[in-house]
């Protein structure tokens, strides 16, 4: 007989919707490495893999920004395997915060 | 002979409206105190002295925060005298990041 197995991709921990604070938010966005990473999320609905985004940091510095943002509610990280895929909340940030998020994309500089 | 002499207030050093980065202005609005004076400031277009908005901290953290909204570009500050009249940039914010500060006034948490 064959056993097979299907895993959802695990969801790591994240505040709900009604967990997420502003000045978190603001915080997670306000540095120029995580809006590289946002900016990127934000152009692929699907989700990607952060390591896959050019960043002119280290590795483990790669893997605190992406802590911080998920921590902070702006990103979903689902761990398939060994890869993890983030995602933009951007319904949550959105319903939250209208406006926020596309003014923050929307800057030039 | 009465000489008068009017002096304009005198406006403290702020980025221009071209300076401004929207890390910097992130990174001063993420913080529950600076979001508190915004929402004060943002509620007085004419301004008002941050020393009259209660807040829980010391004259020292409160002109702190004061001048981290200002050199961020989040706010104006007018030397009056002895008085200090903050404003905020709102115009200078919406057009660089359209729909960002009205996101953020908009969060109830």
């Amino acid at each position: 007989m064959l056993i097979v197995t299907t895993t959802e991709p695990a969801l790591l921990p994240q505040p709900t919707r009604a967990e997420i604070r502003v000045e978190n938010v603001l915080q997670a966005l306000g540095d120029p490495v995580r809006l590289v990473l946002v900016r990127a999320l934000a152009a692929a609905p699907e989700g990607i893999a952060c390591g896959e985004v050019p960043l002119p940091v280290t590795k483990s510095t790669r893997t605190h920004h992406v802590r911080t943002l998920r921590e902070a509610g702006v990103i979903s990280v689902h761990a398939e395997g060994t890869r993890r895929i983030s995602t933009l909340r951007r319904d949550d940030l959105d319903s939250l915060y209208p406006g926020l998020l596309d003014g923050v994309l929307a800057a030039e500089r």
